[in-house]
């Protein structure tokens, strides 16, 4: 057994370990970075990149598909075998030494093993025990949660893990969950090659987003061959033997038959073995934090949690951010994560994509804010002549009437992600309308549709 | 002779005409809008629309190419027929008759011929005098400025509107000006099967934006096969018989041979013929306006010019956002145009794109604002793994380090027209970087350049 003493343990190598590890050796504070799994984290390899690599290339395809004289020329077959070979490209093979050569580049010390804390300031991995002067971090971000059905846990179903790491298309997949990961990788492997059936338990997707946008995925869902059963809750699940076909037995409806079954019913804080009971926290639960993202109910000002597990908002980007805001206040500026949350931005990235910031029109009447909303079609402007032609995409801004600032975004049609962020600076910015009515999108492109929902908001 | 009273008499039925017409009309004003050629106006027919059809199917193409598993199934010829047929769809085969209804439908009455001023309130078209009770606003645009070399006149040389309704594409085109209209068209016919000669007098493409945007598409027209003659300034044209070929004769280096010489060296207004002298104006010269577009030097509150021919900023979007303002106006709202001029946001639909609002670090730094820039790959981020792969591309901001606000920004890249939006709200918002750096771009976009950039500026 061996103390060492550190700056900065940081507990997780995903985005947000590796971002504020970095952020941290950068300002010259020595850090240690304990990964008992492949140093990258579930992003990387599990998640939103080899997602986007499943989903991008038929995207691609219908688009240039929707386009007169592009559309003769891209009337070739997907190729799948490309497409799944990229993805191992773009998650390196599930192989983490590329991540290697940064850290020692900034001095970070990577511990491989399981990290707990010991008390307050010490984290034991393997035989070390690692003592922050400064800081520990946990980073530890969540794992796919399996509801309690019963023969779930024996039917080798699969998660967000073997969804995106599968080397071929099963016949037939059975998708529990119709939140991001159910939707888009229900999209993906329909468009690979399986025969996808998707079970929901709430009658619609896309849990808090505006209706319409999980309207719009539901239809193009269908129209791609999946079948959507909405409304109905896994109750049983049985496959006889490994290999054999798997079946879903639903509360009401016909029960689902399928080669795989994959569950994607939300994420559970990877916090059950990492110590938090030394430290008066309670295990297995999200580790709650104040705005500067320091666990609160612990005492000494030295326990950040940051990224998933601290459960506001589980999203990459956001990582990124609470990585920032805690290295700040590790370093000795006061910083708040002010823009994180449920109204965080956010992208789906299936086809139309549903990108959205803030506040739906539902969330901001529950807040009790005096709003309204105004809606347009994405691709009803010039710029839709060109660039997602009769694509499905509506624009909604939730307009705040007593402060008169956009409160909430959402943009769905073909390839609109990047749409997101003059809606995020909007909202975020707190632009006055009366100010955001000069900022005048150029033709011929889709952003027009700011001009039509302006328009309607009186400018 | 007939004389006839309206609320508002609008010379030009293109983008800003019609526009300022609709508002009007719908504020239940009175309208006559008075046209002497296709209702629509140059953008719709001979400009942004078709320039578009043209380039956006090969744009689409190429991305599709850059995709693994997408490439393969866009491997084939782009079919130029169909890219064509598009694009006579896209203008309407140069008829006008789908404007009409909407005018009807209004009760705006449409003056065919030439409208010319006859004095305060007065318009004469035909045998018509229009007496306008609250204003007259010209918009009557602008057209293909000529320059004065050497038989130019006689060569039937084309200007944009024969660009972009050519029905086959010339087997060598040369192309004198290397602006907007000189860099799209260049493009846009070398990959429809012309070889493009493009003669430009400055040593570099695209006058005042960025040197790297400049350099970026001149290595782009180059790479699909443009030869660029920079530095080079045509000084005689002649073509021997109508159909045979033309030769331009540059001040130095060896002359160029084409079947077609077209002429993109900037825009002069449609002023000749107005009867601006009638209310003391000089006929032939852009019409002044102030910033709440009411043309200076006329006594008495009722002559508004709006769109090209005020010579702000020659842009679509500019246009409407004239005609938002002039209307406002006449309206009787105070309204003011304080976004438009040579900082408006701009989009350049070449591949590269290039997106621009506000400021170039040189034009900050000649308005003696204490500025830098920071720039950034706009593919060099996790959405780049997805969206235009190892495409060229770069984004700068410009920050006003007093101000601590962005002032300028430029985004090139593939299909990057719809960034734009985001840095317009930024610059024209005037948002502070310290509240910007939470408007947190969604992972794995490409508008994550956002972050890189922000990190440089300490975030």
């Amino acid at each position: 057994m061996s103390e060492r003493g550190f700056d900065v343990v940081v507990l997780g190598s995903g985005t947000a370990g590796r971002e504020a590890a970095g952020r941290l050796a950068q300002a010259d504070l020595s850090v240690a970075i304990v990964e008992p799994e492949l140093v990258g984290g579930e992003c990387v390899f599990y998640a939103c990149m080899p997602s986007k690599a499943l989903l991008r290339p038929e995207e691609a395809l219908t688009e240039a598909r929707r386009i007169p004289g592009a559309a003769q020329a891209a009337a070739g077959k997907l190729d799948v075998a490309a497409v799944l070979a990229r993805r191992d490209e773009i998650n390196h093979h599930l192989e983490d030494s590329s991540y290697l050569p940064g850290f020692e580049a900034l001095g970070i010390e990577l511990v491989r093993g399981q990290g707990r804390l010991d008390g307050t300031r010490r984290v034991r991995a393997g035989d070390d025990v690692l003592v922050a002067a400064k800081a520990v971090i946990m980073a530890t971000g969540t794992s796919a949660a399996m509801p309690p059905i019963d023969g779930l846990r024996e039917a080798q179903a699969w998660t967000n893990r073997e969804l995106t790491t599968a080397k071929v298309a099963p016949s037939r997949l059975a998708m529990l969950g119709g939140g991001a990961v159910g939707t888009e990788m229900a999209q993906a492997w329909c468009t690979l090659g399986s025969e996808v059936t998707l079970i929901e338990a709430a009658d619609r997707l896309l849990g808090c987003e505006e209706p319409f946008a999980a309207e719009q995925v539901a239809t193009a869902l269908r129209e791609r061959g999946v079948e959507l059963r909405l409304g109905a809750r896994a109750v049983a699940v049985r496959r006889e033997r490994t290999g054999g076909e798997v079946t879903i037995e639903l509360d009401h409806g016909p029960e689902v038959t399928a080669d795989e079954l994959a569950v994607a019913v939300g994420r559970r804080p990877r916090t059950d073995d990492l110590g938090l009971e030394t430290v008066g926290l309670e295990p297995g639960k999200w580790i709650d934090v104040d705005d500067r993202l320091r666990a609160t109910g612990v005492e000494g000002d030295w326990l950040y949690a940051i990224g998933d597990v601290n459960g506001r908002a589980l999203l990459t980007h956001i990582s990124k951010y609470h990585a920032r805001v805690a290295s700040d206040n590790i370093l000795g500026k006061t910083a708040a994560a002010t823009a994180d949350g449920a109204r965080s931005p956010r992208v789906l990235f299936t086809d139309p994509q549903v990108a959205a910031v803030g506040h739906s029109l539902q969330s901001a009447l529950d807040a009790g804010l005096n709003v309204h909303a105004v809606d347009a079609p994405t691709s009803g402007n010039a710029g839709g002549n060109f660039y997602g032609i009769d694509a499905v995409g509506t624009t909604r801004l939730v307009v705040d009437d007593d402060r008169r600032v956009v409160v909430g975004a959402t943009i769905t049609g073909s390839e609109v992600a990047d749409f997101l962020q003059a809606a995020t600076i909007a909202v975020v910015g707190e632009v006055p309308l009366e100010r955001l009515a000069h900022a005048v999108p150029a033709f011929p492109t889709r952003s027009e549709v700011w001009s039509n929902l302006m328009a309607q908001l009186g400018f």
